[in-house]
């Protein structure tokens, strides 16, 4: 039927034609034959297409299981991309027909108190890095003379009574110093975040940046505490116990200014003396990182505005009624592009920005996650999705309680505990409403966990399959947009007057 | 953060907590240690957890282009069949709160008429093939006699003159006689079923069995005559034209009653004196087969009538006002249910049915198709998706032209022309509507299949992937649901009349 197919029939046919042009070897083969033999050839080649037998052998179908090479399914594959694309093509211009151009560059009414508020707070906060710096320094100064004061009697390797006592003592006050601050970042800024910042966007901002520095000031105190306590007992052992890459910047030395600022500004949680560094900053890496994170983010915006308002627009009096099925329609549509904002997040927070972030303090450790996506179970995507927080949990709150004799899974609960309670901070404060479904949603990955540890740990694909399925649809199907919902309809039952716009944009991008 | 990680942090605790114990390899190295001792190991490793260094090296992210290893993306594959899926789900709850169920056992309207003619013709039809054996019969009476002189006459190799003019005139007026065959069986049903036949599925059945038997009643007589041919010029070189398969059934003696039964049931369009065949019957391979062509059939009945429908109905008027945007919003809507239709139709029928077939008939070769989901063009296409035509017109139209000098092109132009009219005249006659989109349908292939020859041949998986896309979004896409509106639209616009449910079932099931 096409004429690129070339089977033994085409060959015989091409061949004849050949030879009766008289060209190529054929030709010298029959170059004495007669004329009358040439006519023959002829009415053979010509007359003899009919006959060919085209089932010459019993085979079976490629799809049946009697053959023995299954065949490829690459097409099929192709032909889902497709229909993703097409079927979602078809949504966008549904919903333009529905709505029109919903996107609107005046309608964001940030009120001036709530912009002046971010800006103070966004000066303010980081304050208390500071705070915990002066701290370290009396620390310091007091750690040096109680050291010097070992050394002058002779340095005996081990320290003496009072030293043991002077050292509780400071540190029992630097403690105390510690605790007042962090929680004072933590609980004030919450606070005026709670009930003096009215826009959800700047408040999630805001609240993010206080959890963060909040982070980072309990790493600065526990580190900076146990790099001081094997300064005071240079014995074998214990000096053993710091790493050597904290060796070019020996305990008292790394309490300066320019070593806290830079770890303000490192893209991590877990405050170092000393982080691998990159030579030199390649400044059209950081070009390229900044320009995908403001496009991403024009995206994320208009997806938000766009796609995802109306869907949660429409589903307020679902939920008011509570009519179950309709809940679940409007979160299945939810969920589509729940998922594609949710990605996208992603991409520009940990890929683009943080890598720019990096690049620019020539920070050398990029892996600031690892292939989620491929989680065979929820324990495997805590563990992978955002590794900066797993890491602080990690090294300040699991490791030190195992280390104590905490069984593991106590120490996992502890720190799943921890996790909901920043979670609901995170979202329950900019929405005024701590409804603990955040809350809930960070305890239940337990269970989960428990569930789909077996599946990590099965041989074959299957098993994994099945985990990453349920890792899908638990978190990004059905947990995020379920969560968006929740806290879009919480936030529109108390201030339904706020702009459509407005509203949708910040629970949406939360998920 | 999950107890599952085992770093060196975590080991270091362990084998402390084992130590504590005092139990395994651990504990005899230190067993003499005093009390002391013990007590400073533990503080040693309760205390020292917070400076283990996280960052210790310098690492690209994942998804950064430094890194040296791509990770694996199959949770996203997973991630797009989860999303297929609950986009579709949705759609099915989305339906069934406007639609409610609109499955109907009664309410279709097989006028009597219409069942009788549909049996009638059913019966009718296949007399054809018998004319065909008739006047085969009448020839191999006179091919024998002819035969039997020459051999006579001291069995010269070569015909006398005679014979060939005797032979000549035969096959004249048999040609003739199978020519008028031919075109009745077509010509006459084809306008029983546009004039008399009202309901499209009843004439469409009718319609695809007057073309079988069209195709059969050709490649019968073609192939006849060719060995008949053979069997008058027994030259050394003529027979050894004829393949060794047909040697158990060499000519005259093929032209039997039974011979030709066999060839009417047999799941092909080619006719062979010999086929390859299957030692028995396994009738639990049949009655699988047969299983899933009747689950595929209701499968297909409900989509049509629950999915398909509303669509088709709700894109009338947007026909009728030419809204082009809303018609392209129904065309994508309408391609994800008729792909879905349109591959439960492929395997209900190439591959439940014929190999059910075939199984009974103990026909040895089963590939009625191949793996044309892959394919990198339309020309791999039209050569895998649907053999039993392909090779019909290979054998009986390209082949045939190309030994006879025409250029491959022109073969291939004139094979997809006599396609181009039996696809018309398989739509239009049914639907009563001769709109030549079919018709169109099928020449538009070449300038494709010639567009997408060069990514076919292209080495490296882009080219192909590139062809097997184009191939995807003009066919399945864009063409069949294309094809399905415009007819459908056509048959509403001449009996606006029919029941909902039966206009549309069919135009769809065509695609």
């Amino acid at each position: 039927m096409d004429s690129a197919t070339t089977t033994s029939v085409e060959v015989s046919a091409t061949a004849f034609l050949r030879r009766k042009e008289g060209t190529g070897a054929a030709a010298e083969t029959n170059h004495a034959a007669s004329n009358g033999n040439e006519v023959k050839q002829e009415t053979f080649f010509r007359k003899y297409r009919h006959v060919a037998a085209v089932h010459y052998k019993a085979r079976p179908s490629t799809l049946s299981h009697d053959t023995q090479t299954s065949p490829s399914f690459v097409g099929f594959r192709n032909l889902m991309v497709i229909v993703l694309v097409v079927g979602n093509l078809r949504l966008v211009i549904e919903n333009m027909q529905k709505y029109g151009n919903l996107i609107c560059l005046t309608c964001h009414d940030f009120r001036h108190k709530d912009v002046l508020l971010g800006l103070l707070l966004y000066v303010l906060v980081p304050c208390h890095l500071f705070i915990a710096y002066l701290l370290e320094l009396v620390a310091a100064k007091q750690a040096r003379i109680s050291r010097s004061q070992s050394v002058a009697k002779g340095g005996s390797a081990s320290p003496t009574k009072d030293q043991q006592a002077s050292f509780q003592s400071t540190w029992e006050s630097i403690r105390k110093a510690h605790f007042v601050n962090a929680t004072v970042a933590l609980a004030v800024n919450s606070w005026v975040v709670y009930f003096h910042i009215h826009h959800p966007l700047i408040g999630t901002i805001t609240e993010l940046h206080v959890i963060i520095v909040y982070m980072k000031v309990m790493s600065y105190a526990l580190t900076n505490r146990d790099l001081r306590h094997a300064y005071l007992h240079p014995i074998k052992g214990e000096l053993a116990a710091v790493p050597e890459i904290y060796a070019s910047c020996p305990y008292p030395e790394n309490i300066t200014m320019g070593n806290l600022t830079y770890f303000w500004w490192a893209p991590t949680l877990i405050y170092q003396p000393v982080y691998p560094r990159t030579e030199k900053i390649r400044w059209i890496f950081v070009l390229k990182r900044l320009g995908e994170t403001a496009c991403l983010s024009v995206f994320i915006w208009f997806c938000s505005a766009q796609y995802a308002a109306p869907v949660l627009w429409n589903s307020l009096d679902k939920m008011h009624s509570l009519d179950l099925v309709s809940i679940v329609e409007r979160l299945l549509k939810l969920s589509t592009i729940s998922l594609v904002i949710w990605l996208a997040g992603f991409f520009a927070l940990f890929q683009s920005s943080l890598n720019a972030l990096a690049e620019i303090m020539r920070f050398g450790d990029r892996s600031f996650y690892d292939d989620w996506w491929n989680s065979a179970g929820l324990g495997e995507y805590w563990r992978l999705w955002n590794k900066p927080v797993y890491q602080f949990m990690k090294r300040h709150i699991f490791s030190p309680l195992v280390a104590r004799g905490y069984k593991m899974t106590t120490a996992s609960l502890i720190v799943f505990f921890a996790s909901a309670v920043l979670h609901e901070l995170l979202v329950g404060a900019p929405t005024k409403n701590f409804l603990g479904v955040a809350f809930m949603g960070m305890l239940i990955q337990i269970p989960l966990i428990w569930v789909t540890r077996p599946l990590e740990k099965m041989k074959g694909p299957s098993g994994k399959l099945i985990g990453n399925v349920i890792f899908w649809v638990s978190f990004t199907i059905l947990g995020q947009p379920f969560a968006a919902l929740v806290y879009f309809y919480a936030w529109q039952a108390k201030y339904g007057s706020v702009s459509r716009r407005m509203g949708i944009n910040e629970p949406v991008m939360l998920t």
